[in-house]
């Protein structure tokens, strides 16, 4: 039986989320058909919506639906957490208890891919240390996020701002979106200063 | 952080696919934040045609875009299988050797959830008898499968056209160590002789 190619054309979609094979895609592209047709119509503007009203901060680099997130707003800027991307923060702020306010750099340096320092948003950390008390450097501890944190230290260091790595309390190659609280929460207590 | 609300409903609409938690709903929204503006507006565009266009084949009821599936228009019509969901007749057609046309119940008899005879498609089968020489009845085989094949089973006896259900056995490659009580009774109940 040829597939329908309208059913192929969602299935395709739907495999190019993360982790989503063709199997999973074709049963997704099925539960679509089955939709009432107001929950089809919803999800399919839900996607244009997401795409049409998000942004970035203008200050940190976060997904935000306004000119500036609602953590830049109303938080205190004395300390910087950055990390490498917007799940990231979202991980973080399920603890609740970090009060700062972040920066994202959306990547990680990775001479091997062509990701250099003018490919992530660092230029713009380094405009934000005016009135920063502290920069904890969130990146993933694997290869690449500890020498994107060394970088990036370096970078601050004349500017005279305490920078701090956080703890090793995750595995190595772990990655900071999957950790649990308890442990994510001791990583950013136990954060190191970088000297 | 409050969730940015059109995020917020794009994983709702993600959650409500089959299989999927809050967690991975979250990430195939970030995974359409991160698509390129075409690729979104694609996305939604196949949800949106998919409802659409898609409609269930006037005589078998299974998906199609036209009003009469491939398979009703072009198989031969004297073997009818019977099965409950359209993904099931997917799952045959991939094996390639099955010649004859399908009939999709869209359910099966649930007395408990009050899904009875006239909820699923039992009639539109009997119309189908005449010039019919076998059906298959493919429900699975569970309990309201069971008593779904039984039951259209006892309809289609006084139209005098022959009426099977799929074998039940152990399934190919599996260890009769493992097998469950039911499955390996059924397995030595159906015995064939070899000759």
């Amino acid at each position: 039986m040829r597939e329908i190619d309208s059913v192929a054309k969602l299935t395709g979609y739907f495999s190019s989320l993360p982790g989503v094979g063709r199997k999973t895609a074709a049963r997704y592209a099925y539960a679509v058909i089955n939709m009432s047709a107001d929950d089809a119509a919803g999800f399919a503007a839900a996607i244009l919506e997401v795409k049409e009203k998000i942004g970035l901060c203008r200050v940190c680099g976060n997904f935000t639906d306004a000119d500036e997130c609602e953590i830049c707003r109303r938080r205190d800027h004395s300390v910087i957490l950055v990390v490498k991307e917007p799940k990231d923060v979202a991980a973080i702020e399920k603890i609740g208890d970090y009060t700062g306010v972040y920066h994202i750099l959306h990547g990680v340096l990775d001479p091997s891919n062509n990701v250099g320092p003018n490919e992530i948003r660092i230029s713009g950390l380094l405009r934000r240390l005016d009135g920063a008390k502290e920069v904890i450097i969130a990146t993933n501890p694997d290869l690449l996020g500890e020498a994107t944190a060394m970088y990036i230290a370096k970078l601050i260091k004349p500017f005279g701002v305490k920078t701090s790595r956080i703890a090793h309390g995750l595995p190595v190659g772990a990655e900071i979106e999957y950790a649990d609280a308890m442990t994510l929460s001791r990583a950013i207590s136990d954060r190191k200063e970088i000297l």
